[in-house]
């Protein structure tokens, strides 16, 4: 089978733990044990969060003030090569070295007039008292939200369209390469037909959409979303709660998940099934064998 | 013919600039031009320096206190796709979006045993007092150097002996794919044969000599290593100055070249012709149309 894995931001850095190179280090050599059970019988894809990572850089940036820190696309593409590296030497250390391993810098389009520009949501970068927050916001044009008593810089999350490196991409896994891509949801640009030219632009792209795009362009047989719980629970905190073996797109789209959590989790798995006819499955990273063999996490089928 | 170009740093951020992203950008783009006069006719690999940029990243990092900065190797693959996403969009917007262009990360073995680590001699990050470059050494086991009357940390810069990612390079070149690949001359690491695996170190890799490990790895038709004089020069500072147009391995090897400078560009290209027998040009960006035309440049050849 050809898999598309997509890894959690909490597969690299666990909440609350420092983010030292380390610690990353340490939990993506977790992550590559298991992905490394798959890799041998099956043609994988691995996409992976940078949220903590992007994060940092941008800390790192506004701490140094001799140099205006560089924008938002920049520091994505930073965080591909560097989550790229620790997953691709952390898995060939796992696989062997006959194994052959890519990580693929990855610009995505997206579309000018989609209406996230009108309302960004993302936070990014530092926390800032209010004043500070409005001064910077009126000098470097930044949309600002509150995150309980701080503020911080806010930008859109656009959906992706168009995976600019996708035939580079096709043609490694089409030779059996495992492809480390389109990290962090990809690089998001704009394209100007009138001038042919693509532009990056200051907004993130939501990692579990690309990865579902990514599979679909890749005609993969299967999703896998990978995270921290089993898969989609129903009846929260109830009696009754108990994760879903199965679910159709018609029945999860008239449910309601958390925004910023199993919600766009959901939402991509669903487009994935929808539009390819193949199975996407949200589960835990730790059961990843036995998902591909549909013995563990929620799977999502267009019927 | 297959050629790879090698993109001296001078190209990415001249000297004296501010090394702000707008800069980097502006330079990548006329870097970009050039380049593009080559692509249609032949099969394009793109390897580029990265010394300011891992240095601008290893600043930030010290500035921000909070978190230990993240080693060496991990700031070369940040700026590999930092400065590959730069060339690979500038290059897209410059040949049009039917032209598949590819960004690797590229990891590059290095010999534990090369000499060059019992004599770091490359400056890294920032500038230190004699007295806290001292500490620093102490505390992190650093070697340090003075650099006129401040010190800063040094690092090995071993020989390049194997490209990790040398397959999906090549496959993606044959399909006339243009790689950007090896960037900051790779991202160094040793492998330990008794498990199989390799660890990244803290050491940087001349980017010619790797371009030439590569040239020669690709079996490619010529290296040009792109600088901003038009060839290498003799009698220099005397009436007699010259331009060479063409010189063999055994006449280079005669002379003495400037360390850190011409020095290692001349042995990058005798390594490069003396194994591959084929053509290794020094010369500049903006003639790189003639040179391929062997119109410009300093010829190496190995007879």
């Amino acid at each position: 089978m050809r898999i598309v894995v997509a890894l959690g931001g909490n597969a690299l850095l666990r909440r609350g733990e420092a983010m030292t190179a380390e610690n990353q280090q340490a939990n993506v050599r977790i992550a590559a044990k298991r992905i490394a059970e798959i890799v041998k019988e099956h043609q994988v894809v691995i996409v992976h969060g940078n949220g903590p990572q992007v994060g940092l850089l941008a800390l790192q940036a506004a701490a140094y003030t001799d140099v205006a820190p560089y924008p938002l696309d920049v520091l994505v593409a930073e965080t591909q090569a560097q989550i790229g590296y620790m997953i691709e030497q952390e898995l060939r250390n796992e696989v062997g070295s006959h194994t052959a391993l890519a990580t693929m810098m990855t610009v995505i389009e997206v579309d000018p007039k989609d209406p996230a520009f009108n309302a960004p949501t993302k936070p990014i970068g530092p926390v800032y008292e209010e004043d500070q927050a409005k001064a910077l916001a009126e000098e470097k044009g930044w949309s600002i939200a509150a995150d309980g008593a701080k503020w911080r810089r806010v930008v859109p999350s656009p959906a992706p369209i168009e995976i600019l490196e996708i035939e580079s991409i096709r043609s490694l896994v089409d030779t059996n390469t495992v492809v480390i891509c389109a990290g962090g949801g990809g690089i998001p640009c704009v394209y100007d037909s009138d001038n042919d030219t693509y532009t990056g632009v200051e907004a993130v792209i939501d990692k579990d959409l690309a990865s579902a795009l990514l599979a679909r362009k890749l005609n993969a047989d299967m999703l896998i979303i990978a995270t921290d719980v089993d898969g989609v629970r129903m009846d929260w905190g109830t009696p009754q709660e108990h994760t879903l073996d199965h679910a159709t797109v018609s029945q999860l789209e008239k449910l309601d998940f958390a925004k910023g959590s199993m919600g766009p989790k959901v939402e991509a798995a669903c487009s994935f099934a929808r539009n390819s006819n193949k199975t996407a499955v949200i589960g835990c990273l730790d059961d990843i064998s036995r998902i591909v063999r549909s013995g563990a996490g929620t799977r999502i089928t267009s019927q």
